[in-house]
Formats: C-alpha cells, structure tokens, sequence
C-alpha cells in the first residue's frame, strides 16, 4: 500500500477544519511566543556563555524548536503566510550559520559542553537531528525547496561518519528514539540509500549486548533490552517506545523485512489489547514515563503523556500502510478525538504533559507536605513546561492530521478517517462530506479519471465502535473496511455509520476499572467533570437501560450526553460502615468529551464511572 | 467509672488464652533473641564507642526494650517465670548503674551524642521515659516491688527541673507523645501529684505558639498545630495522635477538664467516622505515618501501622472510661479481632509494620527501577526491622488485653469485652464462660458478697456489629449497654449475641470502597486471598443472596466463610474494551479471617469485594 502525504488532503470543514484553524491562527502563535519567551529561539543565535543573562539552553531545545519550524511549514502548505515562512526561513538562516564546518548541530553541546559531543547517549543529539529532519521535509512539502534539507544533508554525513564508518562516537545508538523514522521519511522525498541505511543501522545495532547500557532493567527503558526483531511487548518509556515502532515498521515498509513486521505486529497486539487506556493514552506510569504491565491501567494516577499518544497514532497510521486492518486506523481515531487532543485547552493555548483519566481534587490536600507543583494527577493544562516537547507535537499533529485520512495503492483508494475534504488521488478526486464526529453519514465521491480505464476499488473503513452500518452501494467487507467496486467513473455512496451511546467494560484483568463502564458516543470519549455533577464521581451510578439524550453543545463543538443517574445520600448516623445500602436518589449526569475536560477551572473528573 | 487493672482479670480459655499462651512461649522470647541480634540489649551496658565493632544505638532503642520489660512483666504477673524475671531485673541493673548522678537516662545521648540532651525535639528521649515508667509500673503490678519507679523518680525529678522550673530544655513539650499517658498511669500507682503535674505541663504547653517548629504544615505532624483543648480533628502521625488522645482522655479522667473531654470526643468522632479503616487501621499514608484527609481510605496503599491500631485501642479504652458508651468498646474490639493481631503472624514469630487492606501482586513488578524493599504494599510479615516498635507494642497488647475487658464504679460491674475468664470485682468474682468470637453464646455469673449488703448493677455490652441478641434475664438497654439489676447474691445470665455473615458498605464518601463490600463475623473481619480464590480478586464477585458457609478451622483457629460468588472469563478475541459484560462463571469464595492473611506466602489479597 503506497501511503498518500497529507498534503494532497485537503480539510474543507467540520471538526478538523475549526481546529486547524484555531492551530494556525492561535496555537502555533502561542507556542512560538511561549518559546521565545523561555529562550528557546534565541538559543539559535549560539550567543549563551556561562556567566550570561540568557537562560541556558538545554539539550532538547533543538528539537523543541525542529518540532515547531516542522507545524509551521505544515500551516504554510496549505495556508500561505509569508511572514510564517519569514520566521522559519530565519531559523534556517541560523542553523546554517551556526552549524560546524564538519556538519556537526547542536545548541548545547555547541555553547555549553562541546566536549561532550557524541559522547553521552542520553544527550539526545540524534534525537534532535531527527526533529530537524522531519522539519526540513515538511519545509520541501511546503515550499518546494531542498534548502533545509541540504544543510542538514552533510549533517548525516558526519553522523553516518561518526557512527558507522569510523565509530568514534562513545555510543552505538541514540538514547532517545526518533531519527531512524526521520531517515526513512527523508529517503522517502529523497531516495538517497545513505539514509535507510543509516536508519537501518541504528535500528539494526539497538539492543545488541553492548548497548543494554541503561540503569534501568538491562536497558528496557530505551528499548535496548533486545535486538529490536526480537521484541514482542512495549517496554519503557513510551515516547521512545512508539518512535522506534513507528520506524521499525516504516523499515518493514521499505524493507519488507518480515521479522521486523512480526515484532511490529506483537507490540501493537501487546499495546492494544493490554497497555492502551480506553482514551488510546499509553505510558501509564510517571516513573520512567513509561510502559508497565499488562491490564496495570490505573486512572488517577494515569501518566499518558501527551507526546506518547502521538507517537501511537504514528505507530498505528504506519501499520496501517503494511497490512489491511481497520484496527490500526481505529488506534488511529482512538487518538484523534480522544488522547492526543485531550493534551489541548479548547482556546487551543495550554497543554497538558499528562492526562489522567481522572480527578479526585482531596487526593491534592491528603498530604499537607507534598507541594501542590509535585501532586499527581495534574489538574490543568499550562502554556509552558520545562520539559515542553507536548505542545510543538500537538501543533504539528493537528496541522498534518489530513495524511491519516486517505491512502492509495495500484488499485485502490482507502477512506481511513472521516472528515469533510477533497484529496488528489491517483484516480482522481475523493470528496467526502460529514458532520463526524457528530454523527456517522458520510456522503463520499470519487471522481475516477475516465480516460485512464482504471476501475478502483474505493476502500471504506467501518469503525470498530460502529455496530450497526449501512450502505447505499453493494460492498463486500475485508478485514473491517468496506470494499466498493467503482465503474472508473463518478462514483458516489452513503454511508451511515451508525452512532450510539455505549458503555465499555474492560477486560477483567484492568483493576482499575473493575465494576465500571465508560461512555463513547462514535470514537469520541466522554467523562463527568464535578462542575457539571458534583464531586464524589465515584458515587455517580448511571442507568444502563435509560435512553440516554445527546445535544450539540457549542462550547464544546461536540456532542454532550445526558443519563439517568443515582447518587448515594450520605449514610445515615455518620456511620463510616453500614450494612445496608444507604438510600440513593435519581439524578441526571452530564457527560462532556474526555478531551475537553479541565476546560472549566479546577473539578473532579472521571472517565470510568459505576452502574446503577 | 473506675477502671479496673488486668492483673485482676485471669483469662482461663479460648482465642485470648491461646494468643497469651503464643505470646509467652514464643513471641516474648522471639522479640527477645531479635533485639539482642541486633545490639538493643547490649547497648544497656554502655560500651559503644566511636568506631567500635557493636551496632551504633539509636535514639529510640531504650523504647524498644522498655516495652519488652513492660511485656515480660504483664506475663510474669499472670504466670511466674523466673528466668524471664531475672533478664528483666538485669536491665533495670543496667538502667541503674549507667544513669547519670543526675538522673539522666538515655544510652543515644550518653555515648553518642551526649551534647544533645535535651536539645532536639525529636530525639525522643521523653518517649523513652515514657515507656520506661509504663514498664516499671508493670513492673510493680508483677512483683510487688517499687524497684524500677524509684530508679525513674529520679529522672522524672531531672525532667521537671529542666523542663518546667529552669526550663533549660530546648524545647518545650515532646515531639512524639507518650510520656504524658505514662505519667498519669504512674500517678494512678504511686498519687504523687508532681507526676500528674508534669503530665499537664506537656498537655498544656503543646500547641502554643513556640512549639509550633515542625516543618510539616505548621506542626500537624506531632499535633502541635494547634493547643490540644482546641483539636477537633486527628492530624498528623497517627501512632503520636492516639498516643496523646489517650494522655488527654486520662488527664480528663483525673482533672475532669470538660474541654479536654470535649476535644477527646470530637477527635475519637473524627478518626472512627472518617478516618477508619473497617479493619480499626488508622494513618492511611506512608508518607508522615499520618492520618489524612476524611474518607481517604486506599486499600492497596493503607498504611496503617500496628502501633497506630493499638494506639487507637488505648485511646478508645480510656474514652470508655470516661462515658458509658459502647462504641469506645466497639473499637476497642475492632481492634483485638482486627487491626492489632493482624501485625503478628499465627506462628507468633513475625510482625506487620504496616497493615494494607488490599495486595495485587502485580503491583509489584510493575516499575522494574524500583527495588523489592521499596515497593507499596509489603506482603510479608518480618521478624524484625529497623523501626521495630510494634513487635513488642504487640506483645505488650496481648499480655494485658485482660484489662480492657471488665471495669467497675461504685454501683455497678461493666463486661466491655467477651472471653472466658474470671475477674475480682469490688462486688465479688465475675465468671464468663464463652467461645467468643466463633459465636455469640455467653454464660456470666457475677457472685457478690453477699454480706456487703450491695446490689451492683451488671453492664453487659451489646456489640455495635450485633443485629439480634437475646439475654435469659430482664434487661433494660442504656448506651449499647444491657443493663441487669442484681439481687446481691449470685447472679448468673445467658447472653445470645446472634452472629451472621454481613456484608458492609462504606461511606459513599470512602472512594477506594465505592461499590464494593467487606465481609464480618461477628467482630471479624474478613478477607480473601489468591491462595484460595486466585488472583485477580478485584473480579471476584459476592452473591449477597446466597447462605454463607461458616465452619471453624483449626489452621487459623477461626471461622471460614464460604460463599457463591462470580467470576468474569477473559474477554472474547482479547478485547481490552468491549461493550457488554463479558461471560460469567459461578465460583465459591473462600473467605478467611483479615488477621490471618499472608500466613501461607506471598499472595493477593482484598477485603473489600464486588458484589454480583
């Protein structure tokens, strides 16, 4: 299957159109102004000494920065802005004047420990190289030119020099995963070999002997633990864990290395069907930010970083390419509407690091020592954080959210994601029109170029939410999508996807979730926030067996649900155990979009509620 | 209502006798062989010196060994050992011989740090005493002699001179609570009023202002936040809390300072309505050993130290002292059956430091970076550990659990708690006859002197878990207490305290019990454990309608419930999340008392369980 780029989608309206817009006109702006603010532009000027005033840059800032000059190109490609491009191309300017003659680019260890360069594993230079290779690739897309993209060219040279050819760097692979997808990505707009064999070095070296060289469980936190074809489960940290997935499977991909599949294949299986919250957050513990268990899921305490979501619907949206399955572009949705926009404030400025799936204000004052800054679960989102990877990701997401949707091969086009647009297809234009996620119609056309004779087979995925669907054309169903055949002309269809409220249950083995349900309505998520029912969420029971109401509410540009719901009356006598149940009393709850809670001030929040 | 001492109360058969027995021939001696294994009893001999081979003393060692006297001599009280006497009179040698021509006593401050004496609040040197003066009243009680009190006096005298006249102390009252209770209990043997003075001043001086120094919010820690006739609440470490609750309770005892009462009663309210485990455990953080907030109450992390719930136990046997109500008894109990024995293991050799109320085995794999000592909840029992003070606090409990059981006033015997013993009353010998807590089956007889000339009342309590009792005499009910007027000869009565399986709710407030229920027997609690039910018991669900099985076993010498429960099958095509309840299976749950957990290995464990 050949993968379609994004920039042959284009978003005509609906939910990701408003949040495009709000992505281009608000967020990029506030990111960027929160960035210059902490320094992290300036850096590029390489005038920090110690002693300075300037806040000293860090090693990641880099990647910060690649991360928003990468959003910024995405905006531009569909969005012409030349005072934008001024300030990317300004960057640029920066990264070619400061960079070594010998290639090499980095802030930190420029300014701060030259000494160290290539030294320290964890010092994320690889990393951030990556960063800025996904962004000169977005800056080609965007403007056509190769400029980024040759500055950093003799970069990979020295990398290439110093890791594989003459190995004097102190370390066989990067800490922090992310260049070994950036390779494959640029030797995709740039078939030059030197890339996917560096790629393929770094994934080919990663977990040999001498690079389990981590403290923490012979390495499983950097997924060292093993040759990467002999990994089968997701361990450790989980924005590294799914950047090197996403490359193992994109090298699969160019490679058709079967092995590497496999284990692809394993730890999506061991991701989804036991490390996955039901909002597609992954990562469940603060220590390490990483993978723990299987079915080890708790909800107050979830970590689930915002980046870590991404990197999945990355992982997912390239499994997609290798194999026909709706599963993946349902990890895919899972995170669109759920995991990765939840790390967004609906004015489209803060951001949340992690999202829990729920709030229980007490648990902030239990402990009269702690300091509110280290209380988990964070409550709201910020501008800004030290560690502030999350929000460039974010804004880069959202921007290049259309090249999740569609993809095409030799005989077909594949509908993945559903959003009113216009895409350019090798057989023509497909349009669809939708008010998803609102509903489920979807009224789909491809205009098949007559005069080349090919008669397509237009692809359309059926949600794994969706139970009950229809179809105004015949089709036949293979692997959970729909399979139409076209006459190679004008080709149009209904679909009606068919959206319910439905409460899930997790398997037996998810603890926390034991005796609870959470409520979806289409792939979209939903939670009760205290400002809506009160506090205790614990003690909300909703009824099953009600008709429950769904109303567009404009605030949250989505749906809202209202339930039949019991509370419990405190018990009588102020006794702490009783034998009976206390009495209980009708109320109605209201659930709102997981992704927009904390949208409201400060309020308990639950995802996974009891049953009447 | 005038208390009456245990030496008065000769338990003669069934669950006391059996654990007292355990407790002479095998814990006394174990917790002896333990700390002489690990330096305590040869650091009364004074010869450590800097650098030297011996185990550095700590600041709290004299304690430990001070409660193994008081333990040694509650046994020897009841049964005549000689050997045991004689270990017991070489410490008080050794106490004697190395005490400063001052008074002084402390082996940390005399061959470690001598320049701190009486320095650092929190060095515990008048917790020291404390249990010092507890064991040499017991002491007396055993042997008749005034020995030990002598030696003491004198240190007392030294504390008075440096704390209240020439106050050169650094600091004004003790940062961990115990020599308050001590003193009032040693005013009661020997009635000089300089010992209840000196109480007071510590009661009195708390709380003001200057002692306001700890750096946990204002001094919440040690209960110095506020002066205590002003506390409401119980704050802070929970085992310090109940060890000056039970100081004030005493003092309002001997002064009847009404706002002392008044304070006591709110804060006994507080802790047993809000802050209560159902097990009597209390301080549910590991983090300052200290109560939090009201209904924060998690299972899997309850810490709930031993020497809290015989702390708390204290605490509630002196407030029945003060007012004839039978919930004080009822903790009291809750804390016999419950929380306090659940620190000793059946063999009588290992102790619990903290009580949690729940184990996932799980959770204990689930960070690889954290070592095995480190990880929430412990799952074993030890027979020693560093902080040791609740092995011989349990041996103490056990020796003299006879003195909770029967008081007395000038017109009436009071039974608080059901074993078979006999007791002498002012009124005559008291007899019980039972095989309490296998059921409720109690024959009393109270044989008075008839030659007195007295009628004496009979108070029989009525358990707060009992629904349906019945007694062979006319009775009339006062404060959970059955009241029997006597003739003044003998008096004998059948009580029938019906025990049923119940099943208890929490609060809807008690988050980490919503929906769930905890089983009881009478005043035992239940639990299961994956030994009998496998693991995953989060998924085990009671059939509330079904008829319990109850049948005694000798393994745990208690009851064991069975009853038809439910399980959950693995969800079909190894869905994390699906829309309907996965299938069920009928299962039988074997429930065994929450005091006999993890006495056969490592295993998970929960008392509060689903319900079908």
């Amino acid at each position: 299957m050949q993968a379609i780029g994004f920039e042959k989608v284009d978003i005509t309206g609906g939910f990701w159109a408003d949040k495009q817009k709000l992505n281009r006109e608000v967020t990029i702006r506030s990111v960027h102004d929160r960035f210059a603010d902490t320094g992290r532009f300036r850096a590029f000027e390489f005038t920090w000494k110690e002693g300075s005033d300037e806040p000293k840059p860090h090693f990641f800032w880099d990647s910060d920065i690649a991360k928003w000059l990468e959003s910024a190109a995405d905006i531009i490609a569909k969005t012409p802005d030349p005072g934008l491009l001024a300030e990317v191309d300004r960057v640029i300017d920066l990264i070619e004047e400061h960079m070594d003659p010998d290639g090499y680019f980095n802030i930190y260890h420029t300014v701060v420990e030259p000494e160290l360069r290539f030294k320290n594993r964890d010092h994320h230079e690889l990393y951030c190289l990556g960063h800025l290779i996904e962004a000169a690739v977005a800056y080609r897309t965007a403007t056509g030119s190769d400029r980024f993209i040759d500055v950093l060219d003799k970069y990979v040279d020295l990398v290439i020099k110093a890791f594989v050819t003459e190995k004097t760097a102190a370390f066989a692979t990067p800490g922090h995963e992310e260049i070994e997808l950036a390779l494959i990505k640029l030797y995709r707009v740039r078939p030059d070999r030197k890339y996917l064999d560096l790629a393929m070095f770094f994934l080919n070296e990663r977990g040999k002997k001498e690079e389990r060289l981590g403290d923490w469980a012979k390495g499983m936190y950097n997924q060292s633990h093993l040759p990467v074809r002999e990994q089968r489960t997701a361990e450790g940290h989980s924005v590294r864990a799914c950047y090197l997935y996403s490359a193992m499977a994109d090298a699969a991909k160019e490679t058709g290395d079967e092995a590497l599949f496999t284990a692809c294949k394993a730890i999506f299986d061991d991701i989804t069907q036991k490390k996955m919250y039901i909002s597609g957050g992954v990562g469940s513990s603060h220590m390490g930010e990483a993978f723990t268990v299987a079915y080890d899921l708790p909800n107050d305490t979830a970590y689930n970083e915002t980046c870590a979501a991404i990197a999945l619907s990355f992982f997912a949206d390239r499994m997609k390419d290798l194999e026909l399955d709706s599963r993946y572009a349902d990890v895919v949705e899972r995170e669109m509407y759920n995991g990765v926009i939840a790390g967004l404030s609906l004015d489209g400025r803060s951001f949340f690091y992690e999202n829990p799936l729920e709030i229980n204000l007490i648990d902030r004052v239990r402990h009269p020592s702690v300091s509110a800054d280290d209380r988990l679960p964070i409550t709201q989102r910020l501008e800004v954080f030290g560690c502030s990877c999350c929000p460039p990701n974010v804004t880069r997401y959202i921007a290049s959210i259309g090249g999740t949707a569609v993809s095409a091969d030799e005989n077909a086009v594949y509908l993945h994601q559903f959003m009113p647009m216009t895409a350019d297809t090798p057989f023509g234009k497909l349009s669809v029109e939708t008010d998803y996620p609102r509903n489920g119609k979807i009224k789909i056309s491809l205009s098949a170029d007559e005069a080349s004779g090919k008669k397509p087979r237009l692809y359309v995925r059926i949600p794994g939410w969706c139970r009950n669907y229809a179809f105004s054309a015949p089709y036949s169903v293979e692997k959970g999508y729909a399979v139409f055949e076209t006459d190679g002309r004008e080709f149009s269809l209904e679909a009606d996807l068919s959206m319910k409220v439905e409460l899930y249950r997790a398997d037996r083995r998810a603890r926390a979730d034991a005796g609870r349900v959470a409520v979806m309505y289409g792939p979209v998520l939903y939670c009760a926030e205290a400002v809506d029912n009160g506090s205790e969420l614990f003690d909300l029971r909703l009824d099953e067996d009600c008709e429950p109401g769904i109303s567009y509410d404009s605030y949250f540009g989505a749906n809202v649900i209202k339930m039949k719901a019991y509370r419990t009356e405190p018990a009588p006598d102020a006794l702490l155990y009783l034998v009976s149940d206390p009495p209980k009393k009708e109320t109605e709850a209201k659930l709102i979009p997981y992704y927009a809670f904390a949208n409201r001030g400060e309020s308990d929040m639950a995802v996974w509620l009891r049953k009447a």
